[in-house]
């Protein structure tokens, strides 16, 4: 199966109304608004997406909406898995059937400790046999607690229904090495707009960017002056971009990425319990980083 | 809420058939074998049943096999605990509705970085305002990453529909700790059985442990040589069963577990994926263990 | 060789004068005041004596005065271990010259993910080849990273020249295990007053306690009452300590354990850089602490 | 104070007879056949240098030896950094007697927990303050579990006798944010061969690798590309360069390191215990990974 990951693509947030219920209205809206852009796709129900947070029944119908609200030239990256291998199945399967194009995958995680090689293995190559559409292996060491190393990854690309990673690890030599070992077309997405450039540099496609949520502009002029080889102005958008990404992941959490949206135009709204949404003081901190990243 | 949760709980595995379907009926003939002990009730649904690889459905399933199963005078605590604040009060309301006598409650933990004090305090006070059995608070850091600290479960402690907690984390300067600075009448439960009687020593008011499902009698031992104060023999059979303890847990997970149960003439059967079952050579290194323990 | 561990320890801090330079006068003075406690003995350059901030000449110097001031009926535990063996030998040599009765031997932990069961052991051993006095192994993962495992503990217990371990772990299901798998006369002492009263009651012979060194008395209770049989007013008396424990070491450091001399007419004095002397709110705070704890 | 540190720096081993002293002879021999590339100079009693090991006086003769074999117009990069603050000053001071250009302080971290943006500032200033040579600060988390971050070192970037960075986190989002809130002229280094490339792609001046004292020439070419804007060839040798990287640092160690330099000619020799020398096999597997860099 061939399918392009190149550019940009946002994770998006799930929108909630302020009783906790699916906002899909303000999806769809969203979604519009993204479109303007020049991104390659949405990832949908990814760690961004509250997936953790929705019930089996909400994440298909949030990909319904997706699916609606996303032009067919753009793919629609949907997150399905699950800590079980059969609940994967089920799920990607389903999300086949509402029109996802790719699969994005998790380590699963539960049971760190017992992810080996050999079970994750296993896991992703019964996914991959059993899928209607490409799987994307998502590593995600800061949520996960489990690294799949490079060896495993490359044995993994030689599935012909495995096409890539979203890595958010930033471990750059590992990139180095999976791209190593792996057949030429696996493709690599970075996972953080932290190291998207260098990961560009380095032999990444593509990324999966927070960031692209509220800046997609600033997110693909990366990946252009990166592709055009404009190394300088690249950079120095890259290292602007620092404060802004940290402020819409590691620092805000989701709160900050939806509290992002909400400052520019977007519809973020609340964020599920056990999440807490920003205080007034982290609202004002927040538009004080984005005017200093020129976003506001 | 008043429940005593003194003794011993084995938190009992989720037999599958070999086509990978929940067993009910092994897991019916397991829970009578296990009602010819004096063990206080059951964990059902929690980190050893696999509860992150069930459905929901499957869950409530499960529940309803083992209520019928389980003697009234038994408890049945119930893993209810899930990543959001919603879908764990309506998972406590169906468990509860099923019969279901104690929910226990894992802290949330996808979003690990995010679970402070303040978070954690405002999830187990929305579920316990919510639930209409008494909620027992789950600390597993080994699976979660996340470890409650010992002024949020004084906190929480205050709640009337907050009774306890089960700790897998081993810190017993945490346990005292917590037991000096909670209410006299909130009950705290070794995760472990590695830690047992020192737990008990301490304070503890019992324990869930794997080890109970694989050596009832030999836990149930510990527990009253502990309060009869006859600690010589106490010690010697907690440290006698250190190695099977380790086999059923850390070292060769739910795997252990239930291979262990089936050396013993119980249901093991398989695990899910991306679990893996026992190799034969881990199968023998186990009966070895089970014969050096003195339980086979 | 026959030595007997039993008993309270207090791991001393070595005083500086304002200026910097070792303190001695004020050494010889503290250790007099604390000799009329019934400690069995003292560690001297362990971790809190911050044996890493003393150049090598320093270290012997300590030991001398240290041994001039410490009765010859107690012991004098004298931290040897260095990075590498030769090191850890030749100051080894240097301490027994001085009087020290055991040596304290850290695991080396630079390189902590070179520090295998297999180098590890060739460490331990070649140093108890060479010693002319005991080797007491310690192990403090919170401060080296290293987590030295049963099977290697059980091996080198083999080993006529070691005679026990102080365990700053805290994992009292690995002590049990230890106490299984070693020689019968192996010595196992808590490495904090945290799990002193659980560590006794599983098997240790004692402990190297930090808040012996502001509690010796209380210390020395819990000891005595554990060895009587009476477990209420022990578990009682371990309690009320936990805060002041805290304060005493994970909390303030050494600069809390300095502050509290200082409170208590000990010369604490300053800590060296980079450490922080305490501000003057934590010095107020730790105040309260030790009247909650009944030592002040 | 103004030194360039652009260019590539190996951190070279401490070469010992097979008795264990240092053999100086054998360092002046490896250092001449250094100078033959185009090397910037040398770290000497870095991490690979396993100055952990080496006593105080030891250090200074090896940085006499190697002041004698470095010509005038290659950089003496000396490892000054201690455990305190006053051993760090007292070694810096003794290395720019015998000739040091600049001074390598490591972050202090036995006591990790303390090692507070506010301690590692003080620290690092009083050091810059005494020094008579520049100080590079040196970050490596890996070995120290300390990993001092962006607006501290940003703070320090500001004193005039800090010059820079050496950062083997790897964590390039970091070296963006560092980068962009330090003052223009500080300097950052990368300190590991795997992210090498991206780091020079962001900013970096050059690095202190592990490998270069192994594959020097490949070393410079991939800094020299990178300058003359050749990305593909750039990324190719720097994938090539993964496993031998990995070889003679995290998989082998200092014995891989020193054993690769064995094969290749030049003396490498025993390493000090703990640590422990290649076996048969891992040296033949080593063989087989310099053949597959192009190395051998």
């Amino acid at each position: 199966m061939n399918v392009r990951l190149s550019g940009v693509f946002p994770p998006i947030p799930t929108p909630f109304t302020p009783a906790g219920e699916i906002a899909h209205q303000q999806l769809r809206e969203n979604l519009e608004r993204w479109n303007g852009f020049e991104l390659s796709g949405y990832v949908v129900l990814g760690s961004n997406g509250e997936a953790a947070y929705l019930s089996e029944s909400e994440k298909l119908r949030v990909l319904e909406t997706a699916r609606q609200a996303i032009p067919p030239d753009k793919l629609l990256i949907a997150g399905t898995g699950c800590e079980s291998t059969r609940q994967t199945i089920a799920l990607t399967k389903q999300a086949a059937e509402l029109g996802a194009t790719v699969a994005l995958v998790v380590t699963p995680h539960f049971f760190a400790g017992k992810m080996t090689p050999a079970s994750l293995t296993a896991h992703f190559q019964a996914v991959a046999d059993a899928a209607p559409i490409p799987v994307l292996i998502y590593n995600v060491p800061k949520f996960t607690h489990v690294d799949i190393d490079a060896p495993t990854i490359a044995t993994l690309a030689q599935h012909p229904n495995i096409v890539g990673i979203k890595d958010s690890g930033g471990n750059v030599a590992k990139l180095a090495d999976v791209l190593r070992q792996a057949d030429p077309d696996f493709q690599y997405l970075a996972g953080s707009a932290g190291f998207f450039l260098a990961a560009l540099t380095l032999g990444a496609v593509g990324g999966v960017l927070a960031l692209a949520n509220v800046a997609p502009q600033q997110a693909i002029d990366i990946y252009r002056l990166s592709g055009a080889g404009q190394l300088e102005p690249a950079v120095e958008l890259q290292r602007r971009m620092v404060p802004v990404n940290d402020a819409v992941t590691a620092r805000f959490g989701i709160a900050g990425l939806k509290g992002a949206l909400d400052i520019l135009g977007f519809y973020g709204g609340p964020v599920r319990a056990p999440l807490l949404d920003l205080t007034d003081d982290e609202r004002e901190m927040l538009q004080e980083i984005l005017k200093g990243g020129g976003i506001l």
